[in-house]
Order: structure tokens, then C-alpha cells, then sequence
């Protein structure tokens, strides 16, 4: 069978089909840190009429098929499967089209985000899904994982910047909804369907993404606040004194802060002092001088009523970039903490402090020398923490780790999955965040396009077990 | 079998199941304009375990179900089927949490879109959704249709401003799934089945809002330009300089304007001369100085560059009234224009002008003394059209002008509903906007969800043909 199916799949796509060592490593894996899986076969096809007759075939021989973007994804959601096909989007690029009065882009998945984010510009225009990944992640990877990023709080998640899509169902049926209006009520919105669902109901192939106006300036503020409850208020006046302007609210616990100044000397501490919590504030606005000023009168009234302590506003671009690297110091972690467990959980916004601590707690209960960061963009309710046991070296009690803090998410009414999506890693625990009714609906939706279970099989949730 | 299901409706929810003449008049139609049904039950749960009841009762007797909210939907969507129950969430009324650090408001279904910007008002915050019904419509009609309204292009359409969702299947089953976080990327985003889905998947018991921060003000500018590429190039530039305080960007033709201002002699005529087209123009900042100096200074360029030929910055909020009541005017057809074809397209914007224009041609070509008005939310690509034969009198030719417009729409690419819906009066021309593939996708869904096809029977498409 299998090699009657692999002689059917390169006859139907000459030069796209890889086969064992042709199947450069890369494709084997993603970001998420799980080994490497040779799939049956690459598939790299040229366009949408090579994705549908790939999946065509695949759906009439029932073998699994996993969409691949770019390969940064953290949950593992474009691993391999091993008996089933991988199917790169990575030859579709290119920019096909701006539209400057609708302000829209229409974009083949496989494109880099950075490249549509560069384009946007030269348009005069501005993409407002940004993320660290943004030079190698594709925008079909983004969609298909709703990626959120670091302006969620002023543009949304990946999904609110979309307006259009295209894409291949497990039968090979390509469904064209290449909208570019604003509004658009005929109907079901069925890109919604595509949109987060991690490439479990289709292969998205194009897009059409909504561009928005480009800031005129964008300032920047580092705050420290006495105690949580104090950034909850500068979170609060934030909102009301900068409005549409804020576009990104980005705290960091002391425990994050002090770990990662303390073991990267070239970080800057703007703060003499110890502080309860600090807080990276991002304003863009229409307007220079309006903006910058907006954002002082808000540190101003902070410092009067005793919610901010203390404020760095950065004489210039260095200086800004210099306080930024705090907060993107996390793409040291492999180096300064070796082998982590992580996390991008979601919470209703006051309780953070509370589940934040009761992590913290519980750790050094079970491992008293357990390093645990916390940090995130709460002004999205979106934490993230990372935690390292010294003791266990390079054998990490992940699983033991992951119930830990997905059991206390999930009686907090938070999230197992605020950004990076469930893919493998994250679905023993996906019951925690979902009733058995929002289960068994996905696994009905899940059954109505792809009934033969072909797409990323096993990925996300249970299906075949929810909907047998 | 039908008495013996009443029985047991009647049973299942005592005081909730109306009959015959004690059936209120308002039940039988909503504002569509076309003639009431008498249902076969009106059902008025007070809760979601009533609803549910319902639902499961009507779902096992294979009778039909038509949910109401606010009954304002202009396209037949909550009209009722005979033989059929109504389900009005009308008793399910009431903010049930503000949560003003998340900036959240949990609310039941029937509650008015008012009574909801309301207590965001009260709260500190705003509602981004608004719309000309707002004292009648409900927040789950709101949703339910994806309503738009006047400030699509800063808020979205509301399914922009939903977290969280709680509905109730065909068969009865809860799903609830109020969530309050900004990110979640836990497993498929299923109130997106809902939103839009005019009551043909599910009825909407409750909902999770997201609420915005309040504009410290909003300035309002009445502009008039030399044709219709101004009017586009005055729509980049307000995107461009105004940025995300861009809440409004409304056009009228000179059809609509001259022939409202000719009407109705209290309405303000801002311009001494005539102009190709006319643009209102709302801007609301956080900060009020900053606000009405960036409008200004637009149409002090406009100006200079003649992309503006006059406007018209009101000196007090009567003023602006006085300039909105042209807009609003429209609330006077039935007075000013006797019977009349409406229409809400949406259009890829820079055919906007050229697609009046036809249905102006076609439309005088065949009814020589033909009324045509043309306006609309041009920023969010959203064309409104009026059409009236005076020499038809009371008897319209509504199919023959309505399959000219949807086929001039279609063929520029444009959609027949940009945001009132297709429920009954748009059914038949669905396919002018959507492919074969799309519609198949939308029955599948449909199948899946409601395989016995009681949910809103027979709206939006024809999903038994589509999916037998």
C-alpha cells in the first residue's frame, strides 16, 4: 500500500516529493524541543493545486498529513508524524497584492512574517501581529496557530487581522474565501474555522490581511510599581490616558527581573532600588510630540498617587532598545538556565498575582531549589513562566511540572494556552481549560471536515476518542 | 403529535409557552417589513436550563425553532416560521459582571445594546459596538448577526468584541465558554460557529464582551470633495493621520445628500455650492486637545492639496447634531420616499463609485424615473443603496431591482450583505457572493451541528439541498 501511495504522490507532483535522507533535517522537527521524526514523506508542492492534489491522495489513502509553516511553534503542532506526511508550505511565498485604500494585503502562507511586515511599511502601512520569531515563522504558521505576540493589547490576536482566507480540506477541496472588506455578512465567516486550529480542519494556502495605519511615533517607559496591585492600576490608567495608543503592557515579577540582570551583567538596571513588579510600557501614536507626552502625564500622575515608584522614559533609540533587552533577555534562557519547563498560560487578569505565588510555592515545597520566573503581557491576562530545577540537571521533572501549574491554572479559571496553542505538548491537559461539551462540539466540527482524521492526526485534542 | 408536543412544552416550562392570540403581535415579524407569522408557540425562557429545555423538546419533535432578540433585523432573520416555535430571549435580560481591570462585562443575551453602553459608560469604559437601533436591538441579535454599525473601523464588527460565548446546541446541550482573557489558544475558538451564524447553529444565552477604553472626545468634521478619487484619497490620509482615533468615515453621493437636503428643509446644508461627494468624518482621541487639532489639521491639508473642497468643524455638539441628521436622515425614507429597495453591499472600495453608477444607469434604463440614493460606511467598504419607482406606486419591482444590484455586486467582486444578514430576503442570491465550495463548507457545518436541521429552518442557505 505505502508504496503504491508513494509512486501515486510523485507522479502527482514532479520535484515536491522527498523521500527518506532527501528529506533535509529540518523538516524533522519544530521549535517545541521534541526529538526529530522522519515522516513517509516531504511534500513541498508549488501552489494551491499541488496542496489539494497532495491531500486528495493522502485523504484517499488515509495517511496523516502535518501542514509545516515555518517551524517555530513551541507545542509541537508541525512535528512529523511518523507513517505520515509532511507537507511544507515553505515554496509558496510572495506578496501577490496591496491594496493602499483598503488597506490589505493578500500573501501566499508560506511567506515570512518580517517580509510582510517590511512590505506593510513600504506601503506606508503597518502589520499589527509582530513576534520574536518573526525572520524565520510563516504568516500561514501564524494564522494557523492565531499567534499573539506583543501588541495584542492594541491590534489583537492574529486572528483580527485577518480578512480573508484560502484553504485545502482534507479531501482536497480548495475553498476560496479571498475577502478584503471590512464587512462581510453573506454567510458563515468561515475562515474562523481555519483560523487556531493548528492545521487539524484544513491547509491554509493564502491570505488577505487587514494592514492598519502606521504609527507616527513610538515611545517606550520602564516603570517600577510597589506591589502587583499597583500595576493592575497602572494597567487601568494606562488604558484610559493612552487609549488605542497602548500597544503593549509587558511586566516582569521581581524573580524574573533579578534572575536575568543578575546573570547577564550587560543588562541595564534602571532601578537603584528593589521593586514589587515593572512594567514595560509601549505607546504608538498619530502623533510625535502628542504621544511621548500622553505617556509622561500618565508616569507623572503614577508617581503622585503612588502607583508607579519610579520611571525610566529612554533619551533615545539605544536607550530603548537597551530596556527592551531586559524583557527580551528570554531568548537566553538556554544558557543562563539550561533546561527549562515553560510555560504561556492565561488568567483573569487579578488573579495573576495569587496563582503566580501559589506556583511558586508549590515548587519549593516539592523541589526547594526550583527557579521559577515569572513574566508576560498581562495587559492580555497572558503569563508566562519558566521553570528550572538545578538538582535534576538535565533530567527535569517536566510532566510532574506541567500538572503542577495546569492544575492550579485551571481552578484559577485561566488558560492552559494563551499564544502558542495546544499541538502535542499541551493536550494531556487540555480538559483542565475545556468542558466535555466544548470537547465533544470540536470533535463534531473536527469529524465534519475531516472525517478521516488525515489532518496533523493527534494533534490538539483526542479526537477520534471524543466523536467516535 | 403536535398537541402532544405542546403538552410537553408546556410542561417543561410553565408560564413561558404562549399560544395562539396570546401570542403579543410584535412576536410575529420584526423589521424586515415582511408580513407576520403566527408561530406554532412563542417560548420565553428565564433562563439557559430553559432554553436548553426547549431546545431538546423541539430537537426530538423535529420542529423548527426561530430565536429573537431585539426583533430589528432587517433581512428576516427572527421572523417566524409557521408550524415552527419562537424562542425570545427577552425575559434573559441583565449585566451580570464588569470585571474594570479586564475590561470585561459579562451579560445575558437579551439585554439591549443600549442598557450595555450604558453600564460601560458608568464603568469608565466604552462599547465599541453601536448602531441606530441600539435602544431596541439586544446584545444577542447583536452578536448572533455580527452586527456593524457606525464605527466598524476602529471597534470591528461585534464579533470583535466577544471573548466569550454561551449557547445552546440543537439538541439542548450547554456550551459554555465565557471566557475573559484576551489570548486563548486552548483547542478551537467555537464561539466563532455562533457569531454571524443568524441562529442557524445555536442559540446565544450569554455573553463575555470586551470593552474599550473611553474616548476623552470625539470631534466630528463634515467634508465636501471635488469627486469620488478625492473622497479615497481623503480616506488614506485620515487613516494616515488620524490613526486609530479614525472612528467614523462616512460618504454620501450627491444623489442621497441632494435629494435629503431637498426633502426635509429643517436639515442643515453646510456648503453653498454642490460637490461630487460628502464626507462625515468622527475622530475620537484620548486626549481632547490633541484630538479636534489632528482634524484640523487633515482638512487644512485636503485643503491645500484639493482633495477637500470645503468642510464644515462644528462649534458645538449641537452643531455636529445638525450635521449627523443629514446622515441620520435616513430614518425618514418611509416619509420622504414611500416604498423602497434597501440594500447593504459591501464593495472593494475603489469600484465603489463605478458600481453606483452602473445600478444608477441600469436602474434609469429600465425605470426612467427611478430614485437611486447612494451612502455608506465607505471606510469599512459598506455601500448602502435606496431604490424607488414612483411611477410603481405600491408595487415595487423589489426581485428585479434587487437581482440587478446583486449582480452588478458580484460581479465587481462585492458581497450582498456587508452587515444586515442574508436570513430569508437575501437567501436566493447567497451564490452571487459565495462559491459552490463555500456553501458546501457552511452546509457541512450546518449538518454538524444541527443535523435535523431545526435551527432557524430554512434561513441563510439552503442547506438540505446543499447538503442532503
Amino acid at each position: 500500500m505505502s508504496q503504491e501511495f508513494l509512486d501515486a504522490l510523485t507522479a502527482a507532483l514532479p520535484d515536491a516529493v522527498f523521500l527518506g535522507d532527501d528529506i533535509p533535517a529540518r523538516f524533522r522537527a519544530d521549535w517545541s524541543g521534541l526529538s526529530p521524526v522522519m515522516p513517509l514523506a516531504l511534500v513541498r508542492p508549488r501552489d494551491t493545486a499541488g496542496v489539494s492534489r497532495a491531500l486528495s491522495l493522502c485523504n484517499e489513502h488515509r495517511v496523516s498529513v502535518v501542514p509545516q509553516g515555518g517551524l517555530t511553534g513551541l507545542a509541537g503542532g508541525a512535528r512529523p508524524i511518523a507513517g505520515g506526511v509532511a507537507l511544507s508550505l515553505d515554496r509558496m511565498t510572495g506578496i501577490e497584492e496591496i491594496d493602499p485604500v483598503m488597506a490589505t494585503m493578500t500573501v501566499q502562507a508560506g511567506t515570512p512574517l518580517a517580509v510582510v511586515q517590511v512590505a506593510a511599511a513600504e506601503a506606508g502601512l503597518f502589520f499589527g501581529v509582530d513576534l520574536g520569531a518573526r525572520d524565520s515563522c510563516s504568516i500561514g504558521g501564524n494564522i494557523a496557530t492565531n499567534a499573539g505576540g506583543n501588541r495584542v493589547i492594541r491590534y489583537g490576536m492574529t486572528r483580527e487581522s485577518v480578512l480573508g482566507l484560502e484553504a485545502v480540506l482534507a479531501d482536497g477541496t480548495v475553498v476560496s474565501s479571498l475577502n478584503k472588506m471590512l464587512k462581510n455578512n453573506a454567510g458563515y465567516d468561515l475562515k474562523q474555522l481555519f483560523i487556531g486550529s493548528e492545521g487539524t480542519l484544513g491547509v491554509i494556502t493564502r491570505a488577505v490581511l487587514r494592514l492598519q495605519a502606521r504609527p507616527a511615533a513610538i515611545d517606550s517607559a520602564f516603570c517600577a510599581c510597589p506591589d502587583f496591585e499597583a500595576v493592575l492600576k497602572l494597567l487601568q490608567q494606562a488604558r484610559r490616558r493612552l487609549g488605542a495608543s497602548l500597544t503593549s503592557f509587558e511586566v516582569m515579577w521581581p524573580s524574573f527581573y533579578d534572575f536575568m540582570t543578575g546573570k547577564l551583567p550587560q543588562l541595564r538596571r534602571p532601578f537603584d532600588r528593589n521593586h514589587g513588579g515593572y512594567v514595560l510600557i509601549e505607546a504608538s501614536g498619530a502623533d510625535a510630540t502628542q504621544n511621548g507626552a500622553l505617556l509622561s502625564e500618565l508616569l507623572a500622575a503614577g508617581i503622585e498617587e503612588g502607583w508607579v515608584a519610579d520611571a525610566v522614559l529612554p533619551a533615545s533609540e539605544r536607550d530603548a532598545r537597551d530596556l527592551w533587552a531586559v524583557r527580551e533577555s528570554v531568548s537566553e534562557y538556554g544558557r543562563v538556565m539550561g533546561p527549562l519547563t515553560a510555560f504561556d498560560v492565561g488568567l483573569p487578569t487579578v488573579g495573576t498575582d495569587g496563582v503566580v505565588a501559589e506556583v511558586e510555592g508549590e515548587c519549593r515545597r516539592r523541589w526547594p531549589d526550583a527557579i521559577v520566573l515569572a513574566y508576560g503581557h498581562i495587559g492580555d491576562s497572558n503569563l508566562h513562566l519558566v521553570i528550572n530545577v538545578p538538582a535534576s540537571g538535565d533530567d527535569q521533572p517536566h510532566d510532574e511540572i506541567a500538572a503542577l501549574v495546569y492544575g492550579l491554572v485551571g481552578q484559577a479559571g485561566g488558560t492552559i494556552s494563551a499564544e502558542h496553542g495546544i499541538g502535542v505538548m499541551k493536550k494531556p491537559y487540555l480538559a483542565l481549560s475545556r468542558s466535555p461539551q466544548e470537547l465533544a462540539l470540536m470533535a463534531r466540527v473536527k469529524k465534519a471536515l475531516d472525517p478521516n482524521d488525515i489532518l496533523n492526526t493527534g494533534k490538539v485534542a483526542a479526537f477520534a476518542e471524543l466523536c467516535p
